[in-house]
């Protein structure tokens, strides 16, 4: 029942040069969508068979770190290293306990979040935070699925407060509750377009009490939401 | 850059059967530890062939929800869907900075949890979270490493939170920071089993503003060693 990493059984060879290869896309900066060397250059290089090489780079291909374009090459995954459902909930039954739990990580986080993005943002991640709350409302306004920008709007939000590992959760959270909780958030239309502008006015202003008190207005509307539709 | 679950390539129809197969766990509530059907079974009841099946298991194999035991069957995995590096951390290169970013995290996620935990903890869980405590200080006075059970005491107040997340979610970020950060709790060995004894006394006696304090308490403790390794 325990999550123990270190009952697990021994590395072998190919999950040790797989660690080899990720080590050296850290180490080399490599960006999101850099080649990497083929399987003949990385055989030689570290010295193993090619067989071995290829179990590895398909260790990191299933951990979303690499990704293979036929008749292209191997690359840095986009998908950096994040994979569908990262923390297992899918073997969660009760979707609607679980959209409130959701939801409850994100009164936890979020306001905090946006406070420490409006002490930290620099003006290029500002600029970039505009652009995605624009992004929202457009599609809002066209009537079409504003989901994914939604969640590129609150993973702005955390990448302006400067905490490295917000940047990974938010987008694992926000994408939990459309993976496994059927929501629709065209019930919330005015009031999204409304509380995002509040939100991203705070942070370009340097008002982290404003931009906790908006986010906190913003998930209470989508908490009466989810209450709302409870046992339906 | 985004993370996009929409953008990704159609299913296979290994993967089509591989949902099939984990939504079958989920509906008849297969325990951890539960045998599933085998290759000709599974092939005859879904209506596909054995290479099928055969893929669609390694695929949830990879995603740690089935494991297989050579010559006994394939098995419900004890890791439930978590990986080892879920958030893809290992991609981070500052670990120092990442270290203080988990932490912050914490701050922001375990005081609250622990309140929940005083609020909302069944008798049995309780009885757990005294057991796990007293784990703890026993390793630690008979020196040995503690970590793996520092993990399973916090994961248990997340249990007790009723929050269903949660418990998935703390042993990500306190498995991250062992699993990325090199640091040793040794020198905090007095401070943990006091801080340990007083969230659990405040959660046994259901005293939540209590909990949140000495949450904040033990945390802080931890933020200061960190701070003071940074640099070094």
């Amino acid at each position: 029942m325990s999550y123990e990493p270190e009952n697990r059984t021994k590395q072998t060879l190919a999950e040790q040069v797989a660690e080899q290869i990720l080590n050296d896309i850290v180490d080399k900066d490599l960006e999101v969508g850099a080649k990497i060397p083929n399987e003949f250059e990385l055989a030689e290089k570290i010295g193993v068979g090619r067989g071995t090489i290829r179990e590895a780079v398909k260790i990191l291909v299933s951990r979303e770190i690499l990704t293979i374009r036929r008749g292209a090459g191997t690359f840095v995954s986009e998908r950096q290293g994040l994979l569908d459902d990262p923390l297992g909930l899918c073997l969660l039954k009760d979707k609607t306990h679980l959209a409130l739990d959701l939801l409850s990580i994100r009164l936890m986080l979020e306001p905090e979040i946006s406070a420490l993005a409006a002490a930290n943002a620099r003006p290029e991640q500002l600029k970039e935070l505009g652009k995605l709350r624009d992004q929202v409302e457009e599609l809002i306004n066209r009537g079409e699925d504003h989901t994914h920008a939604d969640i590129l709007f609150h993973r702005q939000i955390a990448a302006c407060s400067g905490n490295l590992v917000m940047e990974k959760l938010i987008p694992v959270i926000h994408s939990s509750i459309t993976l496994f909780v059927d929501l629709t958030n065209a019930r919330l239309k005015q009031e999204t377009i409304d509380t995002h502008r509040e939100i991203t006015d705070c942070i370009v202003r340097k008002d982290p009490e404003g931009a906790r008190c908006a986010m906190y207005m913003h998930l209470t509307v989508n908490r009466r939401l989810i209450k709302s539709l409870e046992g339906n």
